[in-house]
């Protein structure tokens, strides 16, 4: 981790950070990631909607105090503009993000979206899965799709960084190196079977989310109909119909593992398939390659911001099970906030996100 | 089990019961355990505010299909007294009881309430613990205080039964042997402490109640303020300043076990604690206590409708631990009521809850 | 259920049965589906090395206590063969199976055994899969693969039943609808996604099963190399190389949900998906088909012999996943040794498995 | 944090320290804290019999790759002493430690002990209650016992610490103030239930930490007899007959929950109660003291050094509950082994501790 302290010292040439609604899984983990970073300021929180009287964060999230103090405000444009932060964290509602992200833009901040609002070429392909408004058909073009692993490249430039979906995360980083070097038979199609604890399911309180309806219980759910599909067929240059995409329900309260089937257009050797990914992810400190034989586990990634990576190839070299997993509030959200950030402000890839 | 086809025949003479309010965690217990209850007919589900397009049990509960099935109807209390129902269960909340009991009551049928409304002598230690208005003490003066192996001689008589609290009958079957005997030195105080699972506080999604919040926890709650405590000092015959009653939530589904701590007025060997409780509870087929040196664990009673109680003494004979154990939708609710009907009707102690 | 007091009444014209092994977990459970199975008489149980001075079964679980006692024994064939049971039930491991099936068949009893020792036509099949030395080839011969819902016709005569395997269950009866109508295109192969809970693991003390190492965590295991695999391809007609058959460990104590992907040979509706399934299973009174667009969950067939089958079809008619689920301490074991039993005998298909 | 790099820079002038027995989960969590330590060198870690053919950090625990890496060695008191460490932490087996120590001492290093081995100040006391051979007077004359928030004043001479037990820790902490102002009426008896997840039994697998054994399921154990009792009854001033202490095992990987209950010996308000805690932990970083009316929960210290205590006091004020809780594994063991560290060489008290 690089010094907080320089030699000429001042905390106050570290760049500041706003974060927008941080009362969620992901906001609460984003707010412990951004107190510890060591290059940036102490960030502020914006809240919205009548929570004007909370000051500090640790009046939200009393488990906070010890690691550090910050400071909250009722969210405003002009609040947040006047802050000298240069970059936005919008931890909000995809209905809140279409609405608060333009002008934040327009107020000159950097802005990095942890909703599904910005994560699409197409407005229409947003309005047919999340059943909203469309946005800007402008700002879906300027923006990035927040998977560094693949478009870091893009980051010193972001002004809108779309984070992706938890899952999409874990089947594209997945899926990627073998889909890339065409070694899938997509005739043959492929199969994402992913399952996720319940914080990726929000903090509202639900039915389905009772302590009793999820301990002990396990159970499909959203099947061809997630709202991460699209990000997925996307980003791996796959038709629908080539694929078949599930997400299931933990008893458990974070963590993404997704179990990907691939048949191969031809054997393969199992140190091939190895080294494919190793090499893929060469330079990348957040995924973590397993070898040959040993699968990765959700206890492995949970509480970090690795995505781990093992595959399973049969005797016959044809039939590929790779297994890919995340903490979804870490790489599958915040951490990756964190990671884009790093990215944009040139950072350390990993920094603040190895303690 | 007694045989549900008599020599004579006909399920016509069997008797009807009505349960009002069948959609929380208790009142589905209840459903399954009344399905399958061979001495009295198939019982009807009255529902409340709204649910009237409901027919039949398995359209609120399909996970019942393949159990049985038996109609839903909309309440009224003409809609159940003209059913032919002798007994009505309420497993509904405290205030809907205190309505729902007095015409029930005076239509001629007999009641098992699962609430609080009706477990006290006074009506102002409910309006003091729930905060409601009073029940008339016409009611309490007649209703009995449905814990069986205390109790039971007033069952065949009873009109209105006031099923226990799930903490409450945890704790006074735990320690009643032994404040009975004279045993405990009261002066020095009793110590009860409490876990529950999770679907002892019902099925309302609640933020407290999600999954996340639940799950790899544990937190006390209700500290000098739970309801159950004038119970637990009603039947133990205790003053309030004697005892100290705290409840817990466990990361569990189901199940209460209680520790509880007395100072014993002079040294007492193992086996006369272990006489002491097996003679207390000879013949009750409900209550099962465990030899000296064992204790008995949240999983050997969860799905049943036994109280377990284990106990260990100190080498110096002087302090008493005494571990009592049940399901609180068993025991604790559900069962218990079942166990009530048993009482009431003459049937055998434990039929339908030793499936 | 059946009276299990005839008009001309005596228990002993009731089969008697012998379990041998009952010390795991799927033992326990049929320990206790036996004790209360109206129309046999009580078992008695038998105990291999060491375990002689056992005398009744509430020793080895005190939390049976209260639900019905029963005799253990230490086992000999020819202390079963002079008991006068005419069924042994082998709950042990595959070698004992392999040793203890051929004298007892051989003493006149009738056998289910739980093992995977006679489950394959092949004594090669065997062998391979579990690195064991090969059943007799007579022996598989006369064997019935125990799932009533495909195979009851052989029940009525059958000497020796091979339970099924759990994982094989709950995919055997998920696809063989689908593929049986000719509907699956096979040439894109089937995948098979199935997680189950650690009883499914055996109750030996392993590292991999510590609490610590289940609790919040999931992984796959076993892939490419679950012995289950044979038992689906077999039943299902197919062969490997059509079919991705993975295992994953959730952290529940019972249960195995399939997540079964088929892409099928032309768009089909969801009625008509649904009337396959239905009219596949009519009669059936274990398999619960539901509704399209509700799909079952772990806890709905947690404690129950139910095997619960739903499915999803995506809007193009062409890509099906089915789900399917039991309780593999149930359905996947020791309930589907006695509705094998029940089918030996000519008891009615459910009897003592809807309490 | 402080800066890991001094303006006069070298890595070499840090200090070295040792760790033997890492394999653990106390181990495990002492890597991962010392790895991240910025004021120490990278730690070596030494192993005991047959593990030589490891050769560093990630060979036995893979999810640590990413986070840095570091050496293992065979363990020898030559090894460690001529590595230019100058602290040993010895996570080893009770009977281990007394063995390990003496040489480590006698080569002049400083020792931190995480097993029980000294930490009484009689050899009779380990002898009763740990049923080993006794350690030597004059080594429990030196050493200290390593609760920080009471005896930091001996860390910087000290040469031997004994690293107290998980559940004393959340005991001494929660009664301490209370007992040292006189508040209790000790006549009465105080009652400590404590509840802890399952890590802290210890990584080897036994039947009663299989996880079908945890899960859903809670229980009392180790009544009367546990370890830790001479610990509490040491460092709180009482004598045994004074003190009921219970220890349970909860459902989840980490966290220990004590509720102590007090009767006061008169009557007194909430604020000074929460002023008396207030100012006993005054400047102590790793005691967080809540107010009054909100109690901690496990969740707020999981993966913390943390022990949060609050309390509650009823009506009159005479009776009161102390809830003190921390995880196991950290201020229960390894991060309190760290405190330890960071007392003995003048680092920050949380140095590496609140990342």
């Amino acid at each position: 981790m690089k010094d907080p302290r320089r030699p000429d010292g001042s905390e106050m040439q570290k760049p500041r950070v706003a974060v927008v609604g941080a009362t969620g899984y992901a906001g609460f983990e984003l707010a412990r990631l951004l107190l510890r970073h060591p290059q940036i300021n102490k960030p502020t929180f914006y809240l919205r909607d009548g929570s004007a009287q909370v000051r500090c964060l640790t009046e939200l999230f009393p488990q906070l105090r010890g690691w550090g103090e910050a400071p909250c405000r009722a969210y405003s444009v002009e609040a947040v503009a006047s802050s000298g932060a240069t970059v936005a964290f919008l931890a909000t509602p995809h209905e809140a993000s279409l609405d608060l992200a333009p002008p934040l833009l327009d107020a000159g901040l950097r802005v990095v979206d942890l909703s599904g609002a910005f994560r699409f070429r197409e407005p229409d392909t947003f309005v047919a899965w999340y059943k909203l408004r469309p946005p800007a058909r402008k700002l879906l073009e300027q923006a990035t799709y927040g998977l560094p692993e693949l478009y870091s490249a893009a980051l010193p430039q972001a002004r809108l960084v779309a984070n992706p979906g938890c899952y999409a995360t874990s089947v594209v980083l997945g899926l990627r190196p073998v889909i890339d070097a065409g070694w899938a038979d997509r005739s043959r199609g492929i199969v994402c079977d992913c399952k996720s604890g319940a914080s990726g399911a929000g903090k509202e309180p639900k039915r389905e989310l009772h302590f009793v309806e999820v301990d002990e219980n396990f159970r499909a759910y959203g099947l061809f109909s997630h709202r991460h599909t699209p990000e997925i067929t996307d980003h791996l240059g796959l038709e629908s119909a080539e694929i078949m995409f599930s997400t299931h329900l933990l008893p458990v309260a974070r963590g993404i593992l997704s179990t990907l089937y691939v048949w191969l257009d031809r054997p393969r050797e199992a140190a091939e398939v190895e080294s494919l990914y190793r090499e893929f992810y060469a330079g990348r400190p957040m995924v973590r390659v397993w070898p040959a034989g040993r699968l990765p586990e959700l206890q492995h990634v949970a509480h970090t911001n690795f995505c781990d990576i093992g595959f399973a190839l049969d005797a016959s070299g044809e039939r590929l099970v790779v297994v890919s997993c995340l903490d979804n509030l870490g790489k599958g959200a915040a951490g990756q906030a964190v990671q884009n950030l790093n990215g944009m402000m040139g950072f350390e890839e990993a920094a603040a996100l190895l303690c």
